[in-house]
């Protein structure tokens, strides 16, 4: 049995990363349909060592198609999602457009596969900062139930997309000779002031808002609470954009509800799907964002009981963004519709 | 009245700065003798205009000396700073040889200079991490009383010194043609495994140890709680290097004793001797590594109240590592000595 997969945004950071999840893990494509803009349309992108010629993302163009992963900003998610349902896709879509929207899964298969069960077509997947935190976070939640959580976030640029990759790429070039960077993306593209991300951080990740944080804090807050179903559950996110290409780095400070012994903590992330435990800082064994590149896990370290509260602990949580942070846990969502026969043919 | 200032380690990283620091703030040098280890000596350093020679740091070299500077290591600090005080010089020492001794003053002049009066000949400069986040906290510890801190650190590579940098620089210009990079020195030079540094983040800056925690880290949680008079202050830190050349970053959770009024902070903490705001995430205002370098001044951003307790504070603290973070606090308190008559001529 096969199926029908488009991909929206097939030439972005992401969408090119669903392409290689969707080969990687072997699911069962039928057909694979690769779907942008018109300036990007005629193109091709190479599935299973073919080039397939990139079609503009139209309503139609859903004609035929079982599963869309979604990845080309919420504008387009807004207006193309809901026609490619009526066309008789499902939707998997890695914009914020669908997030908090009721009616819409916000999943990640290890922590809430259950949710899934409700679609009406279209599944949201969460923020990148937020999939992996969750990860991290759901076995302990089971064990010990979570009070609360503070975390402050090390993110990759090409969370800003392909060309925030070369812009950082380029910027690091000329001040290596001593020329000035040139900067037009970061932090925000549609906003007025752009700054260099080349041996800098920037601790503005999208849009400022009124209550001092930023959008991206925001999603961390809202969508963790609705992915572990918890809407009393306490969460403080500093997100801070740093110099690296790929690899989000999170230092979590949770405290729990209950009390914990370090090695039993460590036993639940070791058995939890989807977590690779890298934790012996005598032995300088610890998670880093240039390991974690190319890989679907998620990788926890510094485990150390908080200093100052019995029911504190640290950790430091790093994944690549593209891949669990994106496209990796759209196709996981993909085959958990699957396996769960919750996708209409 | 002038003074003879000693430099020790003149050559190194923070060595340099504190050179120019004392240039750069019109500190009354009547003669100043740059010091380093054998293999530097007689090289020379660029003071007020003139090239001046550095010589070996031996006991003699501090006959006449009035004030001596020290940033070394540890172990030279260990070695020649009683030979200094022998030959009737203050110290000023910027390693962490003497910092928690008892008989040493651990000083950081906005927040503790009275600590100096009893000073025994040594006095202690504090870790850069530790430094800009006392200066931020003094002013709100002052109002309202500190309850505990979570930090997370995104510190330079300067702070492990001039080869460092040098070692960043090649890996980026390697990496950015496609070659792989050459880890020697970090995270810890005398430890076994060398990551690069370059596009990627280490979540260990000095020795691990037992606890969990890493030597840099513990080092924030003693020389804060002694700097601020608090050993019952709740203190949290995760010390992270990231690929930036000069200015450290943190992400500070404060959560203070009593209530607070977020406008009644930000006025606190402008009105505070060597503290700069620069807050205001809607217009893109807050503090970056690139803006603080060169500067003495510590910068305080992203100002919030916290999302789930409300005594919690969130801010973003940004500062030149080599300057407030070593060389300039060294140089002013080697002007507190001298305004408030602590220095033997």
């Amino acid at each position: 049995m096969t199926y029908t997969v488009a991909v929206v945004g097939a030439t972005g950071a992401v969408g090119q990363q669903m392409i290689k999840s969707l080969e990687k893990r072997n699911f069962p494509v039928g057909k694979l349909i690769p779907l942008a803009s018109s300036r990007s349309a005629g193109g091709t992108v190479k599935f299973q060592g073919k080039a397939v010629t990139v079609l503009e993302a139209t309503p139609d163009a859903f004609e035929g198609v079982d599963i869309a992963l979604f990845s080309a900003g919420g504008g387009v998610s807004k207006f193309l999602a809901p026609e490619a349902v009526k066309h008789g896709a499902i939707v998997i879509d890695n914009s914020s457009a669908f997030r908090m929207d009721e009616n819409v899964p916000l999943v990640v298969p290890e922590v809430n596969r259950e949710a899934l069960t409700d679609h009406q077509g279209i599944i949201a997947n969460p923020n990148c900062s937020t999939i992996q935190m969750v990860v991290a976070l759901k076995p302990l939640q089971d064990q010990y139930g979570l009070e609360r959580i503070i975390v402050s976030t090390y993110q990759a640029v090409s969370g800003a997309g392909s060309q925030a990759i070369e812009e950082l790429r380029a910027q690091a070039a000329a001040m290596l000779v001593g020329e000035e960077p040139v900067s037009n993306l970061l932090p925000v593209g549609k906003l007025d002031q752009h700054y260099p991300i080349a041996f800098n951080a920037i601790p503005q990740i999208d849009v400022g808002l009124e209550n001092g944080f930023t959008f991206e804090e925001m999603k961390m807050v809202h969508e963790t609470k609705k992915i572990l179903g918890d809407d009393s559950l306490g969460i403080t996110p500093t997100c801070v954009r740093i110099p690296v290409y790929r690899g989000h780095s999170e230092s979590i400070y949770v405290e729990l509800k209950e009390n914990y012994q370090l090695s039993e903590v460590r036993s639940l992330l070791e058995n939890f799907s989807g977590i690779i435990v890298q934790d012996d800082i005598e032995q300088q064994v610890y998670p880093m964002p240039i390991d974690a590149t190319d890989h679907d896990e998620v990788f926890v370290g510094r485990l150390r009981r908080d200093l100052a509260h019995p029911k504190g602990l640290n950790m430091w949580v790093v994944s690549d963004n593209l891949l669990k942070g994106a496209a990796s846990n759209a196709v996981q969502i993909a085959e958990a519709l699957i396996e769960d026969h919750l996708i209409r043919r």
